[in-house]
């Protein structure tokens, strides 16, 4: 099957998916969980195999090591995957949804309800384990899949979706959960803007960009995650200093991870050299913008907007809230920004004025998290200002559709005076 | 100043109007329609010309009679419009309602708020009118706007934005309502993906098809309104008459009109005659699917996809309300498909298996309209599956943001053991 194919097919599915009433969709999950599990072995063997190959790419240069190491899928993360996908099914069932329900006139009744999205792209990078977190998210939403994985995977990816499709049949057809190989083939994927209604992309912020700027089709995503602490004048000293510290040292490379400090000036005397003490005695190379670099004897950092990604960020001083704020607005990506403040109103300021998916008070930027926002699965993290923002769970993956209810019910009727609209919200 | 520093500048001036509490901006508002109310004289001389040229363009060939009839701004349009921005004015806040709530572990509290979308786009053709509603929706929400109108409206869209803008000071900066001229600028708007986050193209099929081609903007509109009514074996014969005769002819260039007919072969002989001789006395041209055109001596349609936009439709025999489904699906555009039925199972199938935006039982399709669905002032309607779907009201923009407040929290400290995540939905 052409990409086209596969995608039209994967429409067709996620429809006869979504006439499935919950328990039957959940029944299909458990069943791919039981499989999965079953399966162990035969997963295993394929992911040696890529694991292996990786190794030699890596020794040969043609592979980085973090590609790498997110190849592997020892028993411990299977176990996770098999949990996360029962985990999925038991969440309550999000099709369906009434998000508003309104009497438009007597015994005519409109209701709002949440609806599967269609057919989703999933381009994915090593983890192979996305896959079957993706699969049991997509069927339970009743979406139809197409998931497009790297070449270093291409034996584990393989695998796992034979056990997931075996255990489809009968109510759904395998094409609900297409994989799609072949490096051309992603440039034919992303020009199918009519048959795709979302790209998501889990890899790389370059993986992430390139797809942005090659495709029509909604990308639900980030490409960057350039997050500040903004250290005010009203800050307490201890919780700067440990926030700063598990902001950029907790998991550098994450996308919330803390690359710009901002300290108000009034506090470069006393919490300005503690911080980059502190930071530094953290193995985080402080770099300086212009003022910050010749006041702590710091170097020049390059570019106020770099997204480091390890163990390294850059101090600079602003004069105020409203001087941090124009500062993370200008170099910011709208991931995650925190205010350090015990001043009330700094932080109402803060927390209303700026532009930016998670705004914070008091608390690490490491909490732009789906999993510790609370939202069960997720999807990725979005700094897109359609559709989701921020953390995304399994509502990033629906829609909605409006139902109306009559008695034949015609505009004529209301134009000659035989009923009048009496719009009243139903709970 | 550029279009992309127009972008740019809009997107300052919404962050001011975003920092302005509901009071200060309904304040906003309210002046508008007084500047509006106080300077009827200058907008409808101003409208004059621009009639005045139209009848000419007309007589010339050179402008659709269509685009010239909503040229016109009348004294009673000018009431309708300030009275328009006023109800919006009155509306429920739009901006910093809570979507949801959790405490995340002791002190940690988590909340997404709506918030204002970033900067607007609206690209729109003659009708003026649209200018003072859109400008007031995005003054209310706090978005910066871009209004790109047609040429034909030339004058009377400059006089409405000199009122308008007029009318922001001081707390407003003018750039939060920008009017953009010139049939380059809109080449060069469409490429700002970087600073405009939302294209409303308010005109024809044409012209949306040819912006929504045209950028990597996200497009809120539709295209085409492709909309079926399906007559079913238990339909009742009076309401399907009159259903299927107000669908098509209430306002044939609707949207959502019915461009469609499917009837289940069961009611051929009894149901069939009575529909076309009840729509060909209404003035509509039946043609007929392959089927339908020799057992009912139609013409055959020559597409069963086609928008007539006028009074003509295309009537298919289906075989079931899976048959109906199923050309719904082929041949509509997911825009409004209408099941007329008095057997409840067949119209809980229709209503759970129809993928479109709207989905009606026993009701004309012209209900799919955002005044009728009680959403008061209407953004557009979007056949899209991502952001907003069917009838769009204020809500279409909006996002989210995520307001996170801690007294010091790390992950550090969750790894260390010292507090568990302890999730708990605050109402």
């Amino acid at each position: 099957m052409t990409p086209r194919e596969q995608a039209v097919a994967a429409r067709a599915a996620g429809r006869t998916l979504q006439t499935l009433d919950s328990e039957a969709r959940c029944a299909v999950l458990l069943r791919v969980a039981d499989a999965l599990d079953a399966s162990r072995q035969e997963i295993e063997a394929a992911n040696a195999l890529d694991v292996a190959d990786a190794a030699v790419a890596v020794a040969d240069g043609r592979m980085t090591q973090a590609l790498a190491d997110r190849l592997p899928l020892p028993d411990r993360k299977l176990d996770a995957l098999i949990d996360g996908v029962r985990a999925i099914a038991a969440q309550p069932e999000p099709l369906g949804r009434v998000v508003q329900a309104r009497q438009l006139g007597e015994g005519l009744e409109l209701e709002q309800v949440t609806a599967a999205i269609g057919v989703l792209l999933i381009i994915f990078e090593s983890r192979p384990d996305a896959l079957p977190q993706i699969a049991a998210l997509a069927l339970r939403s009743g979406n139809g899949l197409l998931l497009k994985g790297g070449k270093e995977a291409t034996r584990s990816n393989r695998a796992l979706h034979r056990v997931i499709t075996g255990a489809l049949a009968p109510e759904v057809p395998a094409a609900a959960v297409s994989l799609v190989e072949g490096r051309a083939a992603i440039t034919e994927l992303l020009a199918l803007d009519d048959v795709i209604d979302l790209v998501i992309p889990r890899g790389s912020g370059a993986l992430v960009s390139a797809i942005q700027q090659g495709t029509r089709i909604p990308v639900l995503g980030h490409a960057e995650g350039v997050c500040h602490v903004y250290v005010d004048a009203a800050a307490d000293a201890d919780k700067a200093v440990s926030l700063v510290l598990d902001s950029k040292t907790d998991y550098p490379a994450a996308c919330n991870a803390m690359e710009g400090l901002l300290l108000h000036r009034d506090r470069a005397s006393d919490l300005g050299p503690r911080l980059v003490d502190a930071l530094r005695g953290a193995g985080v190379t402080v770099n300086g913008g212009p003022e910050a670099a010749s006041l702590f004897g710091l170097p020049e950092a390059p570019d106020l907007g770099h997204e480091y990604g390890d163990m390294a960020c850059a101090l600079c001083l602003v004069d105020d809230v409203q001087g941090a704020m124009a500062h993370v607005h200008q170099h910011g990506s709208g991931h995650t920004e925190c205010i350090v403040t015990e001043d009330p109103a700094a932080a109402q300021a803060f927390l209303a004025g700026v532009d930016a998916a998670c705004v914070f008070h008091n608390a690490s930027t490491r909490f732009a998290d789906g999993y510790r926002f609370g939202l069960g699965a997720e999807v990725g993290i979005s700094t897109g200002r359609i559709h989701a923002r921020g953390p995304v769970g399994v509502d990033g993956l629906l829609t909605t559709r409006w139902k109306l209810r009559g008695d034949g019910h015609t505009v004529a009727a209301v134009k000659r005076g035989e009923w009048a609209f009496d719009w009243r919200e139903r709970s």
